[in-house]
Formats: C-alpha cells, sequence, structure tokens
C-alpha cells in the first residue's frame, strides 16, 4: 500500500498512470509474488522523475539519510514497516546498532539518526550508535538545533561479533555508505545480520548492475501491464577504460553519446514527443566524481562534453575532512535525461520515495530553485519538502464514476520506486560475493 | 507500533501508564515473541476502559464491524497490515470473499463493508461480497446514503470449495459472528482460509474461555511490567445453571455477586481507591440475552438483581427480520465493573481500538450522551468519533525530560487491546474443536 500524499503536479492523470491506478490489485499482488522470491532491501530510498510521458527512477539509495524529511504522520507506517522487517530477520532481537555516515558534523543528518532511532526503539528495540572513525574512543555527544542529544560510541570487534560497550545487536544497520571502501571491522560477521550487505556499499556498487537489473524487472512489469518498459525505463549504455583526458577519449565517448541520443530520438518520434532528447552522464561507480568534478553531467550535444575536459572544480561538494579524495571515473554511465514536470514554488523538484523493507512508507520533494528541470536536484543547496497526506485522504477506488475521488498520484510514483527497489533486491542477489552459484 | 492519537483524556499519566511508556521497547519485543508462537487474530476490536486506576478491555470482537469509523489517515496502516496478513496466509491469492452480517439495511454497516472492500483491493485483492442469506439468489445493489454502491451475490458452494459465479476466492473473511448458529454452507472448508475460524463465531464462543485466556495473558504481561495483574485485568466469576426465575436462583446469584463485590473491595482497601465497586453481569454466550433483557446488568447491591426477575424488555435491541431470538442466559459471567473516565463532549466515551493482524490500525470512541460512566456504551443510540492522530504527532521518546512530548496515551491503549486479541488468540487454541492434543 501507498499512502495518498499530495503530489506538486494536479495536471491530469496522464494514460501510463491511469493504467497503473486500474491495475492496482493486479500489481499489489505481482508484488507480493515478486517478494516471495527476492528479499526486498532492509531501507531504500527512490528519486523518481515524471515526465508527463515517462516515469522513471533515477536514484536507487540503499543508505537513505533523509527520514528527518519524512512527516510525522509517516512515522506510524514506518514503525509498523520496521516490526515486520525485524520479524523476519531477527525476531527475538533487543539490540539494534546502527552505524552512521560521517556526517556527524551536520545537524540534518542527525536528526535523521534520530528519527532512525525514533522508528526502531517504536519497533521494539534498543537502538545505539556505533562509529567507524577510529578517533572515536569514548562515547561522544552531538547536540542538535533542537536540543536533541544523540550520542556515538566506539565500536567494539571481537572474533565474530560487533558490538558496543555492554551492547551485543543482533543485527547492524548500516547507514554508512561505504563509498571510502569496507573497513575490516566490518568485515567477516557471520553471526550477526549486517545490512544492507557490504556489497551495497558504493565502494563495491556499480549502477551499470543496477540498470542491468532494473531493465529486467521494467520489461517484466510492462508485460503486466501491456506497456512498452520504455515508458519506465530510461535507455542507457555503458562506456568502460574512456580516456578522456585524451581528444581519442574524448571523441569515443561523443560517439557512445549521438548514438544513445539517436536511439531516444527514434522513440521519441514513435510516440510524437516534441521534446529535445539529451543525455545524463554519471560515474558508474557512485564514489567517483567525473572528470571535471561532480557526479552528473548534463549533454545536449557534443559541445556539452568539453566541460569533461576542463579541471576538475573540486569534487562533488566539500568532502568530509580527512576524506579520501573520490577518483576520477573512468567508468561512465549514459543514461536517457527526463525531464521532471514536477515544480514546488516555481523550483525543480523531484519526488524522493522511501520504503522500508517492501512497503512504501513516505516521500518528500527535493527542490533546488536555480535548477533547470534536466538536472539534478540532488546538489548542495537542494531543500526538502516533506510531503502531507492528501486532504481528500481517498484512496485509489477503481469502478467509481471518474472524479468521485482524488487520484492518488503519489501511488504512481511508490510503483516505481518499488519497481527500482526490486531491481536493487536482483542486483545484490546478482552481485552477492558469497552466492553459491548453482549451474 | 501504535498510532499516536488524539484522546479524549487529557489528565497526567497515571503510574500504570508510565510504566507502560517506559517499557516500550520490551513491551513490543514482548509481543514479537508471543507473535513466533501464537497467531493473531486476523481482524479484531476491543473496547477499553481506564478508571483512572485500572485500564482493561471489556470486550473483544473478532467480527469488527466499524471499519469505516476509522479516520482515512489510518488506511494506509490497515492496508499495510492487510498486506503482512495475506502475505502469511496466501501470498498467491488473487481474490478475498466476505460474508458479511444480516444488517445490510443499515447503511452504516454498509459503509464498513465498502471499507474493508477498500482496505483489502489496496492490498492487492479482487474483493466480492456473498451472503448468506438463502433470501439472495441473484446479485443485489445497496446504494449507500453517500451514493456508493455495494454488490451482495449468492454464494456457490462445491462439494470443497465455496464462492460466487467466476470468482473462486483463496481466503474467506467472516464479517458475520454466526450468532445464530454456524450454517452448513460454511462447514467442512478444508481447501480455503475461513477466517476467523467457526469456532469464533458467537454460537461457540464463550466469554469464560476469553476472561480465562486473558487472565494468563495479563499475569505473564504484569511479571514483565513488574505490576499487579489486576490493573489490567478485572476481577470475575462464571456462574451456570442458575435458575433465575426461581427465587433460588436469584439468592444463588446474589450470593456470587455479593463474593465477587467482596473481593473487589478488598484491592480497592489495598490500594487506597474510594470508589464504590459494581459488577457488571452478562451472559457467557455472546448470542444470549439476560433474563430482563439486555447484553449488560451494572450491580451495585442486591437490589439491582430484581431486573433479571422482570418479564424481559423485547430482547437487546431490535432483531432482524426472520433472525431467531436469542435464547436466555443461564450461563453467566460476573465481572467487576470498571469506570471510564474518558468524556467527549460531556458524554461517557469508550475507547475502541481496531487491530488488523498484530498490528493496531486505529480507533475511535464510542460515546453515548445518556448513559453514566459504569455502564457499557455498547447499546442502541451510541455514536462513533474517529480518533484523529495527535497535533504533536510525537511518539513516545524515553529517555527525553518530561514535558519535551506529549505522552501516547493512546500507545497504552493499544497495549491492552494488543494483551485482549493476544488472548483471544490463546482463546482460539483452546477451544479449537479441530485441535490435535498432545499429552
Amino acid at each position: 500500500m501507498v499512502p495518498h500524499l499530495i503530489t506538486a503536479l494536479t495536471g491530469p492523470i496522464n494514460e501510463l498512470e491511469q493504467r497503473m491506478l486500474d491495475a492496482m490489485p493486479a500489481i499489489e499482488r505481482w508484488f507480493r509474488l515478486e517478494w516471495m522470491e527476492h528479499t526486498p532491501a532492509f531501507y531504500s530510498a527512490v528519486d523518481i522523475r515524471n515526465s508527463g510521458f515517462k516515469l522513471v527512477p533515477v536514484d536507487t539509495s540503499l543508505f537513505p539519510a533523509g527520514w528527518s524529511s519524512l512527516t510525522k504522520d509517516m512515522l506510524p507506517l514506518a514503525v509498523q514497516a520496521a516490526q515486520a522487517a525485524i520479524e523476519k530477520i531477527c525476531p527475538e532481537a533487543r539490540n539494534l546498532l546502527i552505524v552512521p555516515g560521517a556526517q556527524t558534523d551536520n545537524s540534518f543528518y542527525l536528526s535523521n539518526l534520530l528519527q532512525l532511532q525514533r522508528i526502531f526503539e517504536n519497533a521494539g528495540l534498543n537502538v545505539r550508535f556505533g562509529s567507524l572513525d577510529p578517533a572515536v574512543k569514548s562515547p561522544r555527544e552531538f547536540k542538535l538545533h533542537s536540543g536533541e542529544k544523540l550520542v556515538v560510541e566506539p565500536l567494539q570487534r571481537t572474533r565474530n561479533r560487533l558490538g558496543l560497550k555492554h551492547f551485543d545487536p543482533c543485527t547492524i544497520l548500516l547507514n554508512n555508505d561505504l563509498s571510502s571502501g569496507v573497513p575490516g571491522i566490518l568485515e567477516d560477521l557471520h553471526e550477526q545480520y549486517l545490512l544492507p550487505p557490504l556489497h551495497a556499499g558504493w565502494s563495491m556498487r556499480r549502477k551499470s548492475n543496477h540498470h542491468k537489473a532494473y531493465e529486467e524487472v521494467a520489461k517484466r512489469f510492462g508485460k503486466l501491464l501491456g506497456i512498452d518498459p520504455w515508458l519506465i525505463n530510461p535507455l542507457h549504455a555503458r562506456v568502460t577504460d574512456v580516456a578522456i583526458g585524451k581528444p581519442s577519449g574524448l571523441e569515443q565517448l561523443k560517439a557512445e553519446v549521438d548514438a544513445l541520443l539517436g536511439r531516444v530520438r527514434r522513440k521519441y518520434k514513435e510516440y510524437g514527443i516534441a521534446e529535445k532528447p539529451f543525455v545524463a552522464i554519471k560515474p558508474n561507480n557512485g564514489a567517483d566524481v567525473l572528470p571535471g568534478g561532480g557526479g552528473v553531467l548534463i549533454v545536449r550535444d557534443g559541445a556539452d562534453l568539453e566541460a569533461l575536459a576542463r579541471k576538475p572544480r573540486g569534487a562533488a561538494g566539500k568532502a568530509a575532512p580527512g576524506a579520501k579524495a573520490p577518483a576520477l571515473a573512468t567508468d561512465l554511465i549514459l543514461r536517457e535525461g527526463v525531464l521532471t514536470n514536477e515544480r514546488v514554488h516555481d523550483a525543480v523538484a523531484e519526488p524522493v520515495v522511501y520504503m522500508l523493507d517492501r512497503y512504501v512508507v513516505g516521500g518528500f520533494y527535493r527542490i533546488h530553485a536555480d535548477r533547470t528541470s534536466d538536472e539534478s536536484t540532488n546538489a548542495p543547496g537542494s531543500r526538502y519538502v516533506p510531503l502531507a497526506f492528501a486532504e481528500s485522504h481517498h484512496l485509489p477506488q477503481p469502478g467509481q464514476q471518474a472524479g468521485a475521488s482524488a487520484p492518488n498520484r503519489f501511488y504512481m510514483y511508490g510503483v516505481i520506486a518499488r519497481l527500482a527497489m526490486l531491481a536493487a533486491s536482483y542486483e545484490m542477489e546478482a552481485t552477492n560475493p558469497e552466492a553459491e552459484v548453482y549451474e
């Protein structure tokens, strides 16, 4: 079930959206069957873009860090989902250890941690935080702007288990994307549940694997709905070993971009879409940055690629002090650009859907006043607007006369988000270094 | 997790309530462990009374019929819980058949059915209604005051399965308490899930079994919390084969009432409670009525018992046309009366907590302006006030300084309701006619 939240986009429901609303019971059953075969991510967040003719996920985070941006109304849903998740993993658990990221100087991130603590305490667990930072040698208290406090403690590793002083957890929840590598203290923990698994970390994860998995999910879901999977799946290509510094490398990339733009143009023609296609370029490894700096480059034609040849402008945002500088990407993902039609107060807005286990528990808009509709809003300077429950409170009611209730546009976003999360589940299975292979 | 709803009672949290809030993670874990051993009721509703010094369940319905009294905000919680419930029972299910009660002339009851349909459709099932009434020989459409429609169809029974024309359900959900007996069409359905089971129906269920099971649950929970179980469990006694028509029968009952009042008085003395104790008398069989009419008699002293010797005033409420007249009870439950301190607009109010599977999904107040605080509010003329999410939206936050957030009083009600539901689960196990007995 997807809560009925107010989306900024209030235009008429398009054909794709209507088809999803009409197929709701079939879609929900389809997911139910998928979860019999696959394990949902413990928690996740998916960025969605709705261009009016396409509805696609553009980012699937397995270490979501915006829990405090959900409205308080969402908490019961999150807690209920957390209870269901824990029950499956470790029903006898008393303790949950959360391993935060390095951004503990950031009040916004700290309130995310507090929110996670609240959710899991309400689900019936004692929750404490253990730091990967070797400099943390005794409990350290952080104070938030709100006056609330949070204590981060030094991790204690024994041969087989990880914990804190007088705190032995059943499950260890990573809220740290491990982009600078997997610390040894997290390795070989076979007695405890470490979630998400280490190969979900950005030092090991590759966007190309996710795209491949999502393509498969989109095909199967397209079949269920009787739609062209392109409507929910952006075209993409992977370019490896490209030496962008050299003119030959740039030429190679340009040829790949042109090929992808050509494929998009053919699709636009097929559907009578008058927009000008564009391509987003990202490093395949989420921990890397593009030559020229940043995590995404929008390319409308070859000239835009010149940015890659420029000197890096200091990498993506500011790095945490002492953090390893990100590597420059030579393994790239080219993805069909998808506009967003969503606006909040005239600013470009991207819906972000939060999930816990298989359940959509809420969402918010990531907005950036300075950005145009074709760029990523996940950049320094972005703001977050929580989504509230829709006033009409009507759930989609199939069979009712049109207009009897406002459609739940957020439902579709929840479907796309769950497809991306399911793809992450496929991806984790396919990339699991400990998987047994049956041939 | 229990949603944070606004309760009418705004007085300070008493010691018992504070103890529950403080023990929240331990309580939630305790329930989690219980559900590893016992199967929660598929759905249930529990009436709660909060006297200030006691917090007790007074009625545990396994066929809740007030779903439309929950606010729309609660629907996502209900749907999420329904998904979890279905997944355990019949994950591949496409269809759910609901068997309604006989009150289809009642718009309030019809909207309850529509709400159930909405919840399960959003959980991914096709939902249709099948009538036990042999007079329903073709689909019958009912129109609600709201303009919405609902179709009830004739049931079709084959040797092993129950369904409708072109509709073969995996699960059959009874919303009919079967107080006038189990119809043959529902018997011997071994290929499908029939929920709740037939022995949950009021023709077979006995309140004394529920009291016994709840007593056990209250003892175990009291141990966890370190409290006297009496604080959550009303004293009670069963009186069988009492011939109330004869003076000797009335004398026998009077002696039992006096004995129970004496036990309550001793407890009041122990706790320094200045209230005057009273006793509620109910038929052990929910389908029966008391001599004198009605389903409950409040007794403060022996003279109040004379009401039982009077002529029945036409049984409890109005019977449905054609329905079997309820039998007069000779098997009685005497229960320590518990006042309610809750008021809504000066009227006596009783919180009712709704659950789906193990999850509290919402609640409302049953209020009755004409009643005093010691009588049941479940009587003709009662009104329903849905409980809204609390304004402050704060979940209980242990360790926070007092006053930092309003306490979630509804949390305690959700705990008591779940204890009663757990007792129903014990009760169903103990009374299961098909249970295999290991000795």
